[in-house]
């Protein structure tokens, strides 16, 4: 198999960076400041699997013109310098005094004139990557400056996916296709679930994966209770419907699918419930273009999955998909997002079963100038029997 | 080998929220609130991988008395109601209208009086795992109660490891130190690096991983340029030094250690380095027990790898380890916590060579009432060759 190269040119970081200038631009912010891994990675390319360490908070800022700014620990200092930033300012993190925060208000002043307001990720699927403390110092020092709502720059920007983006993804989907048609392989009545769940992690990373950040999944007779489950040791029995969910990342980007497997021969609850799903994801993708908005892919769905009911517990069906496992927007009745080339999505129904199990499906797809495109391998409306 | 089992007796559980609430009443907190990962799960046994999707908030209230009560997506509820949690109050997340923010507060108001204060984490390691817009919001709806620190409360709480959390924990070094001992069978020059991380992960997933959230590590002609990069493509050479550092997770508990290794044999240089930074290891684990401050471990290896400089890049020799990769606290001259029985700790000392390139040792231990422990396996003096 034939792999993109690993990151991305600096032209495409200047893209990024130039796009949101104007946008903030036309919304009278004069700084966008920066604190969540997605965020600093997208516009600098700082990809680093260390923010599991919840230690240290990094910061960017992304002035009303030029270069971002990189106001981070010094012991990211030596990556940092490998990405296209050249401003570069480090402190010796932890510091329990002053952990960065007086240098983030300095550079901040320096690039903002007093009164400007500075924007910050503030909506939904966001969090404050940074002690609260912290924070409520940081405005205080910053006054008359207001640090304002940062009117979803980035999360617009992410919304539509490059060339480059889609390669990195359609990598990942591929590894994870790969890795679901040997499942056979780890997977039979007798194998403990979190057995499974061990093998299939490492099938994944056999074919290609960078790292298995999300692996989730389910088995029970005919189906199982939620999706976001851990493995329990219970074995696999003849009569489950097995489900795995992963999103492993290659280069910093995710697939998010599933797939699921009858152990032994479905009951025709099982078979008709995956032939529901099939049909509910297959009507999505056919109206998946330009003309559409996210909340039509919705009621397609849901449509043939629960025609009686406006909802589920999932409460979506479906969600963007790229540098992370879900991104902005949701699939669900209120969001009018109009589709538009370059758009990663998950379809991704979800079924209640008549004894109260559920099934869900999920497949991923890029919405181009005509019509969708598959990234995962689209399934028959049979669900695989091992 | 034998596993422990997996979870926590209920009894543990309720230990936890009875410590945490005679400390809330010292310091007239009424409620906490809890919005992340390491902290729901403390409290209730949440749990799951699925926090790797940002979409959703999770709550947890704990009270003055009585059991912690979740206010979470219902995509969670199946899931939570197999913990000790029974008050369990849910919305359809995504929401775009009123994600969970009201259901938050009324439930807040339920179980505070007017004028009382609500903590939440707000100190160092912290982070405000909602978005800020929400958060405000539901500052308003309070008022007159107010959100302040939560004192360090669940952080003082979490210092201190149960016996049932140690067993979790030496589960999961012992796994790593068994996929370190394989790493022959991965490594060699010529092995693109980037294989040699996902072949490590494989290792870690065989000898009986959960998952493998973390792994950074380096490779360089006689040492590499810091310890959170992620893999290249470039070939392992003879005279390179290669570092593998893993965070692999069993039962949702973490070890944190590195191992070096010489690919053919190494320089005088990086020889003597290793030797240093065992002997470093070796110093601070001799003073780690009772009577002795963090600060003491910091100094007994600040003194035999760094003698002329007060600090390093890396900022600290170490921290603490549990349910995530890094915890409080900070191996640094500047923490004065006093070790007591049960502390899990990481002991990290880093070195400069003559070249500009460093070498990094990590070994991870606990204090007992009467000398140190290892966890993971201590290493000789003698760099391991490949």
């Amino acid at each position: 198999m034939i792999r993109p190269a690993r990151g991305f040119p600096k032209a495409e970081f200047e893209s990024r960076t130039s796009r949101a200038q104007r946008l903030m631009a036309e919304n009278d912010i004069s700084a966008l400041l920066l604190t969540t891994e997605a965020e600093v990675r997208y516009y600098t390319g700082f990809l680093t699997r260390f923010w599991e360490s919840p230690t240290r908070p990094w910061f960017v800022i992304l002035p009303a013109t030029g270069a971002p700014i990189a106001v981070i620990p010094s012991i990211g200092a030596h990556l940092m310098r490998q990405t296209w930033i050249t401003d570069i300012r480090t402190w010796q993190a932890p510091d329990y005094i002053d952990d960065g925060i007086s240098l983030l208000a300095s550079t901040l002043i320096e690039v903002t004139a007093a009164g400007a307001q500075i924007g910050i990720a503030d909506q939904m699927e966001s969090s404050l990557r940074m002690p609260l403390a912290g924070f409520r110092r940081l405005e205080q020092i910053l006054a008359p400056r207001a640090i304002t709502g940062d009117c979803g720059i980035t999360r617009q920007l992410r919304l539509v996916k490059s060339d480059t983006e889609l390669a990195k993804i359609r990598t990942a989907t591929a590894i994870a296709d790969r890795a679901f048609d040997r499942l056979p392989e780890i997977a039979q009545a007798g194998v403990p679930l979190a057995q499974v769940f061990r093998d299939f992690q490492r099938l994944c990373l056999e074919e290609g994966a960078d790292y298995v950040p999300y692996l989730a999944g389910g088995a029970g007779h005919g189906g199982y209770g939620d999706v976001i489950s851990p493995a329990t040791d219970r074995p696999l029995a003849r009569g489950d419907v097995l489900m795995l969910d992963t999103g492993l990342v290659w280069d910093g980007y995710f697939c998010d699918f599933d797939r699921n497997f009858s152990i032994g021969p479905p009951t025709s609850a099982v078979v008709s419930a995956h032939e529901k799903l099939i049909d509910a994801t297959q009507a999505a993708f056919d109206i998946a273009q330009s003309g559409s908005v996210i909340s039509d892919l919705f009621h397609a769905m849901n449509a043939r999955i629960n025609p009686t009911a406006a909802s589920s517990d999932a409460g979506r069906l479906g969600h963007g998909l790229g540098m992370q496992l879900t991104e902005w927007p949701s699939i669900i009745a209120a969001d009018h997002t109009p589709l538009v080339p370059g758009m990663v999505l998950t379809l991704e129904p979800g079924i209640t079963l008549p004894d109260g199990q559920i099934m869900v499906h999920e497949e991923n797809i890029v919405v181009t100038e005509g019509a969708a495109e598959w990234l995962s391998t689209p399934q028959p409306a049979d669900i695989r029997v091992i």
